[in-house]
């Protein structure tokens, strides 16, 4: 079966590599052939082995009837959305590593896939090489989900490991990342937790049924967390971590939000270090499950897109249908109404925080004489602003158990 | 499309309560409709919501060919062994949690199944309710998988928790977890590695494409292991686990073994505690990917079992085939080749240790005089042997980081 892979960049030409090297291993195992018959991209890539498979002309692939699978790498919400309709109405199967897109066009996709007997799959674009989203659909069918939290971004997740490992401001730790080659030279979309928030529309969608934009899910990056938030955090026992989170509350109604939070260390999310990812899902049956492994990189991620393709091959999901249904208003509802204890940090005194009902004060070596951090028993963000009234605090993160 | 549950136990009533309560999700979710008509079990229950199902007759659900989907829930490979052959021979797809009878038969039962256009689906077999086979298979097709290890069974993982968390000594720790309903009154299935070894035997079979028999996988309990073993592994940041473990050699054979490890505190593995199962795969695009959660328990097995019912209901893993292939003895070879840091403890001398290349001498308090425990260095088991020529140590347990 030829395939297609569109956008040449760390992605595609991992799916390359793999689609080449572990071809006789992919057939051994699932009976397939993949074939990679063309590689899209406007670049030149004269040193790649897969240089004779380059073609600058999208049509080449949208008018060859024998491409079947086409996985598109080529990431934002522009060419990417063009060609991935063009393909998909001309009947070929399209997967993707895409967040962005998924997140902003996903329910039209998967409609436009559906008419013409086509899938359109993404399992990598959320959690990298990990396996999330088909074992979600899947292996949890049998659950009704009430909650799905994850560690989604390596980028931050590293930025917050260095900074409770070693010391490091944000600015420094996003630097380190800069240099390793874990974060983009502009961080913005890692950073104010866009990607984070991409990712958690993905699995609000898949496990609530419905598409969850990025315009409903409030988000919070890691900007405004210092150095004194990791250590007030240890003294708390718990490690500062940016989580996305969606879950259903008491009234049935879906919340999803992105914002850092203090993880309690007992919790397996605690312990998801550096670049790796997480996503916990808890469903009435199952209880508590956990996928973790490397949220991003090119042969992980690239993983996922070529179990994508074999999954189209199979036209599994065709028969499976759409993972979720259109846009439902009604079923969503804001997370400030959401209980949880909090940390929160002003710049006041102890009775201040008393005041407020702080159960714990919080110290660190080298604190300013005005600054005091503590935490707050379970309330929501609205009885919470209700509590500081005038009090502006520099920081206020949810905990999480 | 009709269901039939044999033995209703406690996974076996878990199924019936999830298809009865989560009929009409499971519906909206995925288009199927699971529909319980039997429940075969030689006992009568008469408090049962789902007692009006039961029969103590299978060859009722044998000779009702409106019958298609079979959950087999009893255990054992007698009786459970008869009517899955009977009801495979039936063209009726089969669905379990039946982990000896998998490791024991599952090539065979996998045969008969696609002989007569069904399947045999075992997703519950491995880890209760984490999805790990299913992600394996499908999610991780485009890997050469390298390694599976696992902490596999949750009731020697209570235990070890217990030792290391309150002190108690294995014997304490037993009484405890039988007392908490975590072990059997029998527990020699789970003290002494059987259960995990089947486990291992379903994870190596499934990984490496040939059914591995638990005669070829050389297994070690936890019953050796004191508390001086759990405080000595702290003392060297690691803690002590049960590890089913299965991984190619250079030599491209495959070694399948269950042991006691000393888990470094880094390792994602460690942070399993109490009842919670984990199995991490190393594959060679992906790199390291953990599946976690509730190892075993009614819903979440349950769950699982429901899951791969709605599977052989779209009848995808009869179109897969069988997830592997007949014995293959010449690809086994013995882990005792394997190299690995080593924990040793002796009745002996510290000179006695650094003779045999000791690297760090562990202490603990309350240790008897002439009780000396180290770390060696990377070597294998039979090297180990020889180094220690005519010293019985009292414990050697394998390093895994």
């Amino acid at each position: 079966m030829n395939v297609a892979i569109l956008g040449m960049g760390t992605v595609g030409s991992g799916v390359a590599d793999i689609l080449v090297n572990n071809a006789n291993h992919i057939r051994s195992r699932t009976g397939l052939s993949l074939d990679l018959k063309y590689i899209v991209d406007v670049l030149d890539f004269p040193d790649s082995p897969h240089r004779h498979l380059l073609t600058k002309d999208f049509a080449q692939v949208e008018n060859d009837p024998s491409v079947e699978l086409v996985a598109e790498t080529i990431g934002g919400t522009k060419v990417a959305y063009e060609f991935t309709r063009r393909a998909l109405a001309a009947g070929k199967s399209v997967v993707t590593s895409n967040k962005e897109l998924v997140a902003t066009h996903g329910y039209e996709l998967m409609q436009l896939a559906a008419a013409n007997g086509a899938a359109y799959l993404f399992e990598a674009s959320v959690g990298g090489g990990i396996p999330v989203l088909r074992p979600m659909r899947q292996c949890l069918a049998a659950n009704r989900i009430q909650e799905v939290c994850g560690i989604l971004n390596g980028t931050t997740n590293y930025i917050l490991t260095q900074m409770i490992q070693t010391g490091q401001s944000v600015e420094a730790a996003l630097l380190q990342a800069q240099k390793n080659g874990y974060a983009e030279l502009d961080p913005t979309a890692d950073m104010e937790g866009h990607d984070a928030c991409r990712k958690t529309c993905i699995l609000a969608s898949l496990a609530f049924g419905h598409h969850v934009y990025p315009a409903s899910v409030p988000t919070e990056g890691i900007t405004r967390i210092t150095r004194g938030d990791a250590d007030y955090a240890a003294a708390a026992g718990r490690k500062i971590k940016l989580l996305g989170r969606t879950l259903v509350g008491e009234d049935g109604r879906v919340r999803a939000y992105v914002a850092p939070h203090l993880v309690a260390n007992s919790s397996a999310l605690a312990n998801v270090e550096d670049v790796f990812n997480a996503v916990l899902v808890r469903g009435d049956a199952v209880g508590e499950v956990m996928f973790y492994g490397p949220g991003a990189g090119k042969l992980p991620t690239a993983s996922a897109v070529v179990a994508d393709l074999l999954d189209a091959a199979r036209h599994w999901n065709i028969q499976a249908g759409p993972a979720w249904e259109d846009e439902a208003p009604s079923l969503l509802a804001s997370p400030e109404d959401l209980k949880s204890g909090w940390y929160v940090r002003i710049r006041g005194t102890v009775d201040q925080a008393r005041a407020l009902g702080a159960e714990d004060i919080l110290g660190r070596a080298g604190a300013p004489a005005d600054e005091v951090a503590f935490l707050l028993p379970s309330m929501s963000r609205t009885e919470l602003n209700e509590a500081l009234g005038d009090l502006e605090p520099e920081a206020a993160f949810r905990l999480f158990d």
